[in-house]
């Protein structure tokens, strides 16, 4: 019996409400003697802190670095080892392209064919506009066949993500893709015998594509990579009897929620469309995730200041939240992104808990030091959402 | 999905260096008020823990007190529960035995036989000398028989290896040892039945052993335990992709470390020789196992005076691997060794590893007590390989 299976036996639908604030890449290392988090001036940050109790988390395992995928599938307590999402699927979320369980995605690039050799498999890094065009050129020319229906976003420079779409797809198959430059053309290769249909199709609509494409010099043929299919998690609804919705401005935190069977509100792009999304909505539902970027951006730019900047630009939306008066109120990150590595990284994630029922720590600062010492201790992410539901009073005794 | 496969999956070759210290039974219990390693001047270990970040590790979990061997292996990343190695494989190969797929290995004594009684299950403790007079006698007057050959290798007073080859041998063997002084000899016992045949071989060898002996007073029978064919490891360089060496000096060691695929490098008897070998190669390899023996023999001896003096001499040579610069420099204890107890035991082991994206911690002292505040907090030994890799930078992104 794992975390699964105890929350479909114990979970419980109530009126209370849990509200979840994912800080992206908010985990840094200290530079100068000081992290972004502890240089930013967070007075509500820190009220929480001191209010509630507080902890850090492993997103997946110690040592591990995740890709947001994975990490916010455990925040949303699912294994992230036991559902992995494939590439193409996060690469089609990330561009919003929608997904239902009929559909095979996988990520494509633009790459140049010379004298039957693939002698770049960027084709020169072509401009967005001219890759849009290309989409749109192969979306009105290709012919639908044996009820398969065939559609490419266009995605930055060279690539894209294709969808195909009808009955009996697998995602079984090797990439399509020569890997190295000045070799020929590489089909995809059914991974086990019920893929060989599947690998026809998707080989057949390279050719035709190629075809469509013969009369350029460059950017004339496709590669696909990471094929995938909807995969097929148990909603959040299924799980914890909630009602959950999303509150994100960007396409891969949309689509993550919309797999863990969240509703996506509609916000703009601003972070202050997040929190009116949410108060629009907060009689609707009694779970919100809402998501903001801006410190995981600043960290992949290695950029300490931006990211203090938005980790002071976040902290004051925070009365908003508390406004709202929900019966759990949690602050992590979904992983950490040092400036130092300017990419995510393994590094534990602060995180707080307010509740009514939470034990308060001497925690009087929401930092990565400060949360070492919190009576939550360091733990799995996966073991967040048993505690939101728990402080929620959304879960049952287990056992007599 | 576990470890393992995260580990083959993410794992990339890189030029940087990891360093790993195993302080042989470091951990202790408090004497007057103090651990050894408490007692002990430490000034490079204390401004290690100081610079780096520190933690406590559990072997193989809390309570459980293990052997060198699933010690070790937790350390190098292999989960001692799923890989038991049996004590004639470990002896065979910290005696430099090589052991093969089709062989069988236990460890063995001389004994003496008197009227038809084991009397002394050690003989006395005869010299190696003798020992070895006896191992090549039997090696020369053993008749071949059933395709299987019989070998023995000498060890340290009465204790010697001895190894079967053949197609068909098993391990599931009862020890062929009365187990106590005044009983008649103990043939082995099949386990299963599929380990009849095998059990037949090695009782007919005793048999003859024991005749070819029988002209002695002393040291005129043998008796074998720990039956063990070569456990089917994976090598550091297919899970990591890295050129492992180790620097150890005492068999058994040298046997864990050829285990997991190190090369064991070449090294005398003196602490200095450890690191004159890791000086010599440090060009060679890309992860160096060092192992210091002294602090687990002062522990099971009981003498804490002892134990200071080995800590002190181990962090007398600190500076040595710093002046390296080894990307990744670590160092823990493979169990504690609590004088109080004599023997291993199952608390937990200080653990500090210096990288440059270690998050540096506020303790400033190597000693359990101060390790227990490190923000690497208390985790199972066998996340301590992930770690390594990760602050090496030898580890792709899970998932996207």
């Amino acid at each position: 019996m794992n975390w699964e299976d105890l929350a479909r036996a114990l979970t419980v639908p109530t009126s209370s409400k849990i509200i979840l604030l994912v800080i992206d890449g908010l985990g840094d290392l200290p530079v100068e003697g000081r992290t972004p988090l502890e240089k930013a001036r967070t007075p509500n940050l820190d009220r929480l802190a001191n209010k509630g109790v507080c902890g850090l988390t492993d997103p997946v395992m110690p040592g591990i670095t995740p890709g947001s995928g994975p990490s916010h599938l455990a925040l949303f307590g699912y294994d992230p080892l036991r559902y992995q999402l494939g590439r193409g699927i996060l690469e089609a979320l990330g561009s919003g392209v929608e997904v239902g369980p009929d559909d095979l995605v996988a990520r494509g690039n633009f790459a140049t064919l010379k004298d039957g050799l693939v002698i770049d498999r960027r084709a020169g890094r072509i401009p967005t506009s001219e890759n849009e065009k290309l989409c749109r050129r192969l979306n009105d020319n290709l012919k639908p066949s044996s009820g398969i229906a065939v559609r490419l976003y266009p995605g930055k420079e060279h690539r894209f993500v294709v969808k195909f779409s009808g009955p009996g797809l697998e995602d079984g198959l090797s990439d399509a893709d020569p890997q190295k430059d000045h070799k020929p053309r590489a089909g995809a290769q059914p991974l086990s015998p019920s893929a060989a249909k599947t690998a026809e199709i998707v080989n057949a609509f390279l050719d035709e594509a190629t075809d469509i494409l013969s009369d350029r010099d460059t950017a004339n043929t496709i590669l696909l990579r990471g094929f995938s299919k909807y995969p097929a998690l148990p909603t959040m609804a299924e799980l914890y009897r909630l009602k959950p919705a999303a509150c994100a401005n960007y396409p891969m935190y949309r689509g993550l929620a919309r797999l863990a069977g969240m509703d996506v509100l509609e916000t703009g792009a601003e972070t202050a469309d997040l929190f009116r999304a949410l108060e629009t909505h907060y009689a609707d539902y009694d779970f919100f995730y809402i998501h903001f970027k801006k410190t995981d951006a600043a960290g992949e730019d290695g950029n300490s200041g931006a990211k203090v900047r938005a980790i002071e630009e976040i902290d004051a939306f925070i009365p908003r939240l508390e406004a709202l008066a929900p019966e759990v109120l949690a602050v992590t990150s979904d992983h950490s992104t040092p400036c130092l590595l300017k990419s995510h990284s393994w590094h534990p994630n602060p995180f707080l808990l307010v509740a009514e029922s939470a034990f308060p720590d001497d925690v009087e600062a929401f930092t990565e030091r400060a949360c070492r010492r919190g009576l939550l201790g360091r733990f799995p992410a996966l073991e967040a959402m048993p505690l939101l539901l728990a402080h929620a009073g959304k879960m049952n005794k287990f056992g007599a």
